[in-house]
């Protein structure tokens, strides 16, 4: 309830033909998470000018922010700031700032800023860059867009850069029981009590322990008196 | 060109919360391209029904075939069942073949098949099962919608017992040449080779080792012969 809903849109063939396991996802999901901004929806899409530029146009129009992870580096597959751009209704060229952050950088390791690696100072016009502690070739936000990396490690520090820059809301807290009953033998009573309390979100995910059954139930919400009182309940019920 | 063209949508409130990380996409990519299906496109959405519902129509409507996991176990959160009922226009209740599966199932096992198992047998008119030879509650198949279960273990079970079934394209090939410099130094050769090989995908993906730049550079296609060419040209410039 009222809190910023966010989308992300991983992109790249290597996640869609199964060569990569995208970490990216799961790790943005709980910075925002703790935040206080809900994750709604997750895409990927492969590197192709079409999907991108469509799925940016759903994902940001419906949304208080999308995340972008991929396509941001020098090589011919890295379309990704092109078709922000596009989406966005936004021109794109070699941007002074970026030019001038990646020339001295490679300026100091005494490599040639050659056309490739100017690549990366393509920037949406209007757009604002994003900080990359790690390798320098910079993010960037165009209006509700944000355009990260996809190695993780340089996504992971764009993502420090970006969070504390947004507002957030009420940080999602959750509480779980763990029950070595099957998800089967619960689910009335578990069900029964979710319906008395329709603020909090409540989920149950089944395990098995030695060839044995067990659940465990989790309850999600903003409200921590609310989650106590519904722990309370859960564990007067299955504790 | 001329390849089933597949779609997947997680479903799940503790995969977007960052509880839960996904790896039913990951294993799911793997095996279509083996099969020579090409995944498309991947959304990931809450225990919505509206949501899973336009997610449902959006994808099965694009795509030759749509894959879902997760949501739909015997708790009140498992609600995909219906929700793809409700995108595909169809009935659904509970079958008679799920439930005698079910009830003969819970009878070896001495439980009581009370009303939550029993809504694992929730099937929608017209669908055909798709056998669970871990946990027996089926998962089923409507129209070119496939709905399997989220636990790892059981989704690829289920993976298992539906790709048999369907027909397969040319199996994406893939070769990879691992080169001990920056993507920045590389990515102009790299990019031209492309050019000259519209029908193959080519990507490239950095690494770091030792605190140096490498980068992987992949070569995607159907065509063994051309993927051979491409890769004695790719090996002659940075082997």
């Amino acid at each position: 309830m009222g809190n910023p809903r966010a989308a992300m849109l991983v992109i790249g063939d290597e996640i869609l033909s199964g060569r990569t396991r995208d970490s990216n996802m799961h790790y943005l999901a709980g910075e925002l998470t703790r935040l206080g901004i809900d994750l709604c929806e997750v895409r990927m899409v492969p590197d192709n000018h079409a999907a991108i530029v469509a799925a940016v146009r759903a994902l940001a129009g419906a949304h208080d922010h999308l995340f972008t992870s991929g396509g941001i580096g020098p090589t011919h597959d890295d379309i990704t700031a092109d078709a922000v751009a596009a989406a966005m209704g936004a021109k794109i060229g070699l941007r002074a700032d970026a030019m001038a952050l990646l020339a001295a950088h490679y300026d100091r390791q005494g490599l040639p800023f050659n056309a490739a690696r100017q690549r990366m100072a393509r920037i949406p016009d209007g757009a604002s860059l994003i900080d990359n502690p790690i390798s320098v070739a910079p993010g960037f936000a165009l209006g509700n867009v944000h355009v990260l990396a996809g190695v993780p490690k340089i996504f992971e520090a764009m993502v420090a850069s970006v969070l504390p820059k947004l507002t957030g809301g009420a940080p999602l807290l959750s509480q779980s029981l763990r029950v070595l009953r099957g998800e089967g033998e619960i689910a009335g009573e578990f069900g029964a009590l979710a319906a008395e309390f329709p603020d909090l979100s409540m989920g149950s995910y089944p395990f098995t322990l030695n060839g044995a059954y067990g659940t465990n139930l989790v309850i999600r919400g903003t409200d921590p008196a609310r989650l106590d009182a519904a722990m309370m309940r859960l564990t007067r019920l299955f504790g």
